[in-house]
């Protein structure tokens, strides 16, 4: 069997440069490696929150953020979660796969728990691995890229893809978790970037919004500028994102600023992250609204085709 | 609104007069009062079993004892779950608007895993009432026929209904149990009729093997026929049996048959249940396979249109 990748994103706001160079960049890469299918995860949005806020807008808005950085719509399959209910359907067949002692004791399900807005534990959080696995089934994807903290994610879909096969019958791949290297980005804060601490630069700011969200960066006031991760956080931040933007080493960069002090630091990060953004940015201003329509609806044919062969294939097995 | 009814079966094998008695005849009664889908619920077959069996042939029987007894297709929409995805996807929405501390303290999930086959219990049967709920609201039923034993069946229901209309728009109308008068069906054996007691008369059975059923029909030396619940439960399973096949009261018949013995009981039971199942036998033998494909298909077809509707419906009320 050939390899194909899954993988995708709740539409929960803005993609910022940490999902950039955590994930996104791989993609780019991927792409042209394997057959991929990137999912539009809308229905996870209400696994953690009571209510799924201006979905529309997130998912034109992730589908924008995926195609300026260069997701190619020729190469990829991207589609939203809610669009295919042959792929929710196979929620049913999976979940009699599983026990609910199995579900209780997910590390993801826990995961989720602790970082959840809700009141109590709903229904589709606590069924929230098998319903992955079903996205990852419903299109046969044997990669996930997946972070070090997530490799329990593919655990309960090879769990469902082994019972289901062992029976009804081979229909599924065990699919295998692809790991990425991932590197720590600091947010304009020293913490790690993310949209919830509000110290991300998302890949649509302008050049003045991208200027001025650095200039506000925590830096120290020591002005010879070094790269020690552990006891200068901030400056390390900027020149790790820096570095990143201009594929250098931000040790490098450190010694060339030497003691411009941290006006120099986020002028040089400034102007490296706005080249950086550049071509992200052109490629984003030339797409329409109606491209972005026409690529949603076209991606969403896709992968229903590809759902309603997989459960027809799934009706068979189980003799249906 | 109107009143819509919303019924159904699992698709385990034969149906018996026990079925008649405690629901068939009731829906071939509504069926004139109110618009009506029959349900076969196939998917449910997984919840409290590891395999769905011959689940092909049992959907193919049911839909025949159905349309034998009088479910008339030209007034009523008959279905199989597994063919509407957009059904099924709805469960993921409503899981999202129950707790699992809900889901767990569930009475309808406690029975069922109490007549499970199941070494544990699956997911899809932890979160079965919630599916039930999604059966239930994708037609907008407003009926639902229950035995007394079953009303928290329809208790998630008009919860998920009632939380999805104040968090989203109203939508969905809070469905009613309608609690039918079930009278207790005895089997052969004196013990409730149930297929799994091995102690009913299927609908489909002939002439000869209803004779061979009530012959081996356990009963008592006493020639005195009389009508006791308590003390002769077989001989007064065989008088209500016969009792409801002929339109007439227990004790009645009991008079009649006077000192006749078990042999004059079993002769006159005999007679009233064939003569009962005569016309049911002969809709059966008219119908050909293809009428019955065809009418599943055309079911099928209906229910999904409404599925769909109420899918967009849900769609365009959260937002997506």
């Amino acid at each position: 069997m050939n390899d194909l990748v899954l993988t995708g994103d709740r539409p929960t706001g803005p993609l910022h440069l940490g999902h950039y160079f955590g994930s996104l960049a791989n993609r780019v890469q991927l792409q042209d490696r394997y057959p991929m299918y990137v999912l539009i995860a809308d229905y996870q949005v209400i696994t953690d929150r009571d209510v799924p806020g201006e979905i529309r807008k997130h998912t034109t808005d992730l589908l924008l953020d995926y195609l300026a950085v260069g997701i190619d719509p020729a190469k990829v399959t991207i589609f939203q979660h809610s669009a295919i209910p042959e792929l929710n359907q196979l929620l049913l067949p999976f979940l009699s796969l599983v026990s609910v002692a199995e579900l209780r004791r997910n590390p993801t399900v826990k995961d989720e728990i602790a970082h959840s807005s809700q009141a109590a534990v709903s229904g589709l959080m606590f069924t929230y691995p098998v319903h992955q696995a079903a996205d990852i089934l419903f299109c046969k994807g044997t990669l996930v890229p997946v972070g070090r903290d997530q490799l329990p994610h593919v655990e309960v879909t090879r769990l469902v893809a082994r019972r289901f096969n062992e029976r009804y019958g081979e229909v599924f791949p065990l699919p295998e978790a692809l790991m990425g290297e991932q590197p720590l980005l600091r947010g304009l804060d020293g913490g790690k970037m993310s949209k919830s601490r509000g110290n991300a630069i998302p890949l649509s700011a302008t050049e003045d919004e991208t200027a001025a969200l650095i200039r506000k960066a925590v830096t120290d006031p020591d002005r010879m500028i070094t790269y020690d991760e552990e006891r200068r956080p901030g400056v390390a931040g900027l020149l790790t994102l820096a570095g990143l933007c201009l594929g250098r080493s931000p040790g490098e960069l450190a010694e060339e600023i030497g003691d411009g002090g941290a006006a120099t630091l986020k002028r040089v990060t400034t102007e490296a992250v706005n080249e950086f953004l550049r071509p992200i940015r052109k490629r984003r201003a030339e797409l329409g609204a109606d491209d972005v329509r026409r690529i949603l609806v076209e991606g969403n044919e896709q992968a229903r085709e590809r759902a309603v062969r997989t459960l027809e294939e799934v009706r068979v097995a189980m003799g249906f």
